[in-house]
């Protein structure tokens, strides 16, 4: 694996750049991430283009023997341009026009931004794809962060519009489909159709879900045009870097239009801002959760053909969270090592150096603002030593699956239908009790060919694409559902049949925090929460709830899980069906986790105490670290 | 006690109605209420009216002997109205035309809406109102729901100024009835007042509760349109379904302008979703609180001289509340036959099937949405059952009643002067001690006459009718009063002279939360928490606060507590006081209440245990169930 | 001290203002605060000015020998003007005008408004600067109350403009200021720059610091015309009456144009309001913080040279806070004293008489609203009492100051970089820990002269002035700087070369609540936290944070603790810090308070039991009280 970093030349007088980057060198660094933020710089104003700089900029860094990732400078676009083209403008659900004075002020529907995004791309493409130095691209700049996929502008309408058109070819057909006899809602012409938010009170979900729907389309059509016009100049890798915790976008239809799907990975800043609970907060406030990492690891990786890496890690206490600590001594390292393990080509550290000014002053880079080695800094140096010594990573065939869909989320986000419905929660929960089992799994969408897998875990799937029985059936595929997985069809309506053999939903409830169900299984006492289906199925049943309703339901084809089940519970049902798949368990302690690559293991200490590994190390040779874990640190061995 | 449903017949092929409708009869259902939300269906263009649907429907329903409540669908105006009469649209309070896409969009005070009120009313009556089988018409739907009664348009602005002008006639009765010297806020002329949303602090609460009144009005004018239509063709009874703690118009007003007040009733919505605390919350999840629809069936009784029912009464799991657990088995039944209890003459379940589409999808039926019969329908035609064999009951004259104000509450919310402050709630602390007594009570308007009520509870009265004291010593009535009764005057203002004769208000003061003052009665401990009146009186007192204060006065004609007091002391208060008077008290558990009919008594278990009730049964036989009483069921004894 | 009172002739009948004069003067008041609000009855349109009432108040009052302050009505423009001269609005965050119908609705950037200000600034001075019974004047009310310090109107974008084109010259200065490299944001024009609201993320903080310091200046320049125009009238005293725990403009810029500054002290209300714990807001519910009237009488003593007063105290319950309970008697008196102790030349009660209508009516008076001596009126007679007995008291020169900044404030109110950071709540935990060692201390500006005290502790100053450690030589005094000190330049970028001798910032961390870190020093054991300093130096230190980074550095001018401190550890710290400068400490109960003026010392109880203050009074002689204090009671005693 690579490393890389994230360099600002504009930031700093010309004189620095020749230190800069001869030290990256030193420090193992292979990659540079540049000028993603910097078109008032290389077009002070229309049709001024400032190459100078950059060429310098570029040049100084290849002659170090540094390989860069070339950006579209179009996640800020300047202040000129957004007063030339006012209709540029993303515009808030209540129907204000985004303000200047931060960053992704763009509407994605607007077809004026959608030219000059085409004209900045090209020229920034022709000034430099052919510069041998820069040997991948990058569009734009996370996509989507702070909120900004959906825009409610005039031009966002009418784009909407015309995707319904595209999608329903009649009124009727939308009428149907999203039921809009309910309420006296039918219209006789798609211009008729509004925004959804700010309506007197819940909108139509259907008519929500597909807004949402095309607001992701728009993300990938823009970045789509981007893309075009570099493959058109060169064959250099193309990337965009995603978010974790974010899915307001289908990131598996962004990543098939791309090479590598790269993400930026700020474990500290995600565990404090995001629904983890406030003791997760206060035991992982230095290490981040051991599992928020690996699970976009796992996502992402099967975005662009398994083809994945780190754009952006986290060097040391970031400025943009709620609370902002430092990660313990030896996290910044470990984290690349742990996207080595998960299979990365590239680990890029954001920041090189910590900005002295502006909105991120107080976050950390390898380098302080005044040019003194960080902590991040000396972590990267000896990530590079660890991963020198390993050499080429091969990837692990994983049996195990976990189903994420961004469809999903998006229905449950519409209707909840309960305060602590999650999903994303959801799918952490189940994801979690496969890896304190020692697996190292796949996640994939629901779409996804299920060839080499024992199992496949959908914690919730409302909708169940039609052939993925057939699939299952094909690839000799155990599918585990969790609740309320079958209770929708593609437009968001009850399905007229049910979605399984054997299982058929009654009814569903959900609870409010504090209010369990008593779930009996085998004699033993479990627990319900959150969310619970009761359903009927001629099957017998291992586990029911205490009024008799079937809790889990084991069929021909597939276990279903009619509630959102309590650890015990679950680890439990999923230990007794991996058990029967023939794939092994551990129960690793709540800081350890295990990821192999095809031909070694890493362990992970996320805790504050050292951990004895042996009793999971079955056999092979450590490689690096050895039997007693400490803190923040990992081993290696052979498998 | 009649049972009914709610039926969409436009939302399913016409294929399906005949064998609804012979259902419905085989549950017991006679009444049936349709298309109120149907006006897109009516009418799909401006006069382009499609009657043939409804007309079959009605047809259909009524073959299989069916009543029809017949609605107006002024509650979803259609798209096309919304485009060509854009001024029909309600205003948030930050100036925004409210937005097509759910319901209730429309402004009560916009000419133009009222003229299309007007219009489809008449179209709707002319068609239906000599058609035997429409034996009963409903206005609208649960007028104001979704904060809709005020609106802040430039209609409503408008029309607010007429309504000042009659009321006040001269600007200078406006600026002294509101104080307006206070704060250089002096007018010269009704069009110069504004709205008081949105003023940099809190604007002038006469002009607030001036605006509150003026929201209510416009309603009951509105719906007096209707009123006036309908009667002007047909002398069948007239309704509108209220809501539970809804209290943003005046219902004593509403009811006194149709035949029959009916509202709907969602316990366990309403639960989960309303001020109740997390224990509460919790211990009647799948029940709803014991007091809630009792309070309901209570105070709408009072709305149309003693004539009311249930138009929607839950059947199982809703949609709409943050948490939507299912009913405990039982309960659907329970609510109707409380409803009974209570005097209702009409109870109908909403709705008689899921649908399977749009914003209600996961709101449970009496059917589901694969026609199913669900938990709800199980329970309506049981419940029919015990109704039939009951036969027609007669209503009980209630000795105490409780007294509740819409002004107060509006006045209260606009100054509540405390956090904790909340008059419903008090009223429903109030209410429930009654209750625990076993007594059978009605909830009245301040103005209401007292002949009959041995004692009145004002739990807090802020404006004093003038004529309440004389009325009560007609009536012989017992007035008791709770914290800051005759505070104020209707103008909002302090009263010049006291309220009341022997008691003066010197000063209030609110508490927070976990703030206590102590009360020393008859050598007993009590506590008061939220708010404390310091008052004087020449009477001998037999409870003090611990500075000396009078906690509670006994004056000739009333009691006045001067304080929020904890349910200990408030029992041993109202304990006495209704000995005094000789009206013999139990004290029930809390799961457990009772209500009469003239000669029948019903016990109701909203617990998840068993009850004995025989302690609560004096003499007479049971009719139905027995002393032992499990969870979610009832039982009748006669008297 | 004198004492005085708000009063509001034109609220009440012309009768009673004789009467209302006499019980002044019978209770000890000497001055009269009106006219604040009058605008509407001064000038009921436009120049129809109506002087007689006020004329008539004024001679009444002046008759009974009391002294006037009168006021510029200018907070309150009436409807009239609103209507004819709209663009006076400010406009909220939003981008709307401000509504009238409360108060403040008035933009500070507006000419139109400026404009109106000084015409009715003129009429006034011209009718009554040469009354000899007019002894003051105030200038509007409470400049900023309720969010009014920032408007985003047109007028005040343009006035921004003209500000940052003086203070940069040319908007490269601006860009080099501000950073706008980053993210694109580089300007070409002043009039470019937009507001910082409604950005899609955070706006650059320097550009947000200088808006809040614009926003600043124009409240200080729109009092400045109004008091150059009443200086060119009359020699009479000027005030403004400003707020407690209001920082949004700069305080001591606004004193520096006045001759005494005046505050208005809820400590109730404030207690209530603001940020202190449930805890101590139960404790002190009938008291208020034992610090909180204190800190800021020593605040606004350093604004105007040390000449202070009070000129609203609260007298009972008020109305406005979100409870709202009766101060324990005593209080209201106790407060007058305290204000005394702290060397203020005047405390007014506010209001004479409670209004029986609008906005305040629950607001207490010394009389209540049915004119009836209240609570508040009596306590005030009795402090006038104990105030005529002890004659003139003479200021107190402190020995040690606390460091206070409004420009600290909004830095971090704009970057806090973690939840728990609040820049007041940490000046007050200092202070406490000061006033509880039975010190008397001032608080002053960064750039106040420091001659004459022997510590000056600054709980964090970001910005070090440049001359503030020559200053400190020359004055002897020692520095002792809090965490986050030095951390940022005046142009809100990180400082290139460190603030200090012998210390270097390396980086820093922000905690989560619940998160501490451990700190060793002399073998005892403390705790830091919510935010903590990494530091280099090259001293010994005898405190050191579990991981070995300096938690306290003792530096040859200046002590620096790096972190938060826990009362415990922060008491240690300055306990020795006191010792080694022969500053001899107590450490009081914690709801016992001492002030002491020249020769005499206060000592105030804050509880809700009696205190034995024998043991903190080494000599001298009871002049009031007693050794055994009960609550809300005071003593004093001779030097």
């Amino acid at each position: 694996m690579n490393l890389g970093t994230c360099y600002y030349p504009e930031h700093w007088p010309q004189e620095m750049w020749a230190g800069d980057a001869e030290r990256m060198v030193e420090m193992g660094i292979t990659h540079v991430r540049i000028a993603e933020f910097a078109w008032s710089r290389i077009e002070p104003s229309r049709n001024d283009f400032n190459w100078d700089w950059l060429d310098n900029a570029i040049e100084t860094l290849a002659r170090a023997g540094l390989q860069i990732t070339m950006c579209t400078p179009t996640a800020t676009p300047p202040k000129w341009l957004v007063d030339e083209t006012p209709d540029m403008l993303a515009y808030t659900a209540e129907g204000q026009p985004r303000r200047f004075g931060s960053r992704r002020h763009y509407c994605f529907s607007s077809e004026s931004y959608r030219a000059e995004s085409r004209r900045i791309t090209q020229a920034v493409v022709e000034r430099y794809a052919k510069h041998p130095a820069v040997t991948s691209w990058q569009t734009d700049n996370e996509y989507g962060c702070h909120d900004t996929v959906e825009s409610y502008s005039p031009m966002a309408l009418r784009a909407f519009h015309k995707w319904l058109q595209n999608k329903y070819k009649t009124i009727d057909a939308l009428n149907a489909a999203w039921g809009t006899v309910f309420w006296s809602q039918e219209y006789s012409d798609f211009s008729q159709v509004d925004f959804t938010d700010r309506t007197v009170t819940e909108a139509n979900p259907a008519h929500r879900l597909d807004f949402q729907r095309f607001s992701s389309d728009q993300v990938i059509s823009f970045n789509k045009e981007q893309v075009d016009i570099i493959r058109a100049h060169t064959k250099a890798d193309i990337t965009h870097n995603v978010m974790g915790h974010f899915t307001a976008f289908d990131h598996y239809a962004l990543g098939a239009d791309i090479d590598i799907t790269t993400w930026d990975s700020y474990p500290l800043g995600f565990l404090d801002q995001e629904w983890w609970t406030d003791a997760q907060k206060l035991r992982w406030m230095r290490s981040g959760h051991p599992d928020f990492a690996a699970f976009h690891h796992d996502l992402y990786r099967a975005c662009s053909n398994g083809r994945w890496g780190v754009m952006e890690q986290q060097p040391g206490p970031v400025n943009w969270a709620p609370n902002n600590p430092a990660p313990r001594d030896g996290m910044a390292g470990l984290w690349a090592l742990e996207a080595a393990a998960h299979g990365a080509e590239y680990c890029s550290y954001f920041r090189w150096r910590q900005a002295p000014f502006a909105q991120e002053q107080n976050h950390a880079g390898l380098y302080d603002s005044n040019n003194v080695l960080a902590q991040g800094g000396i972590e990267a140096k000896r990530a590079h030593q660890v991963l020198d010594s390993l050499g080429p990573l091969k990837p692990y065939a994983a049996k195990v699956a976990l189903i994420f869909d961004y469809d999903a989320k998006w229905m449950f986000d519409i209707q909840p239908q309960g305060t602590g419905w999650h999903y994303e929660k959801l799918c952490f929960e189940f994801y979690t009790v496969l890896r304190r089992f020692g697996l190292s799994v796949d996640i994939i969408s629901p779409h996804h060919e299920l060839t080499g897998y024992t199992l496949a875990v959908a914690p919730s799937l409302p909708v169940i694409p039609e052939d993925l029985f057939n699939r299952a059936k094909k690839a000799g595929t155990r599918l585990f559902f969790g609740p309320r997985s079958g209770s929708k069809t593609a437009d968001y309506q009850i399905p007229k049949l049910s979605s399984f053999k054997d299982l058929k939903h009654i009814r569903s409830e959900s609870l409010r925090g504090g209010a369990v169900v008593d779930v009996d299984m085998d004699e033993q006492f479990y627990r319900a929460k959150i969310w619970r289906d009761f359903v009927a199925t001629p099957r017998n049943c291992r586990a029911r709830f205490d009024d008799g309703f079937p809790a889990y339901v084991e069929a021909e084809m597939f276990d279903y899980v009619a509630a959102w089940p309590e650890t015990k519970w679950l680890r439990a049902l999923l230990r007794d069906r991996l058990e029967s798949l023939d794939i092994p368990t551990y129960w690793l302690p709540k800081d350890l986790r295990i990821r192999r690559s095809e031909d070694k293991v890493f362990a992970f200490n996320y805790g504050a105490k050292d951990i004895d590994v042996t009793r999971f190390k079955k056999d092979g040779e450590f490689v690096h670290g050895s039997g007693i874990l400490p803190p923040a640190k990992f081993c290696i061995w052979t498998t």
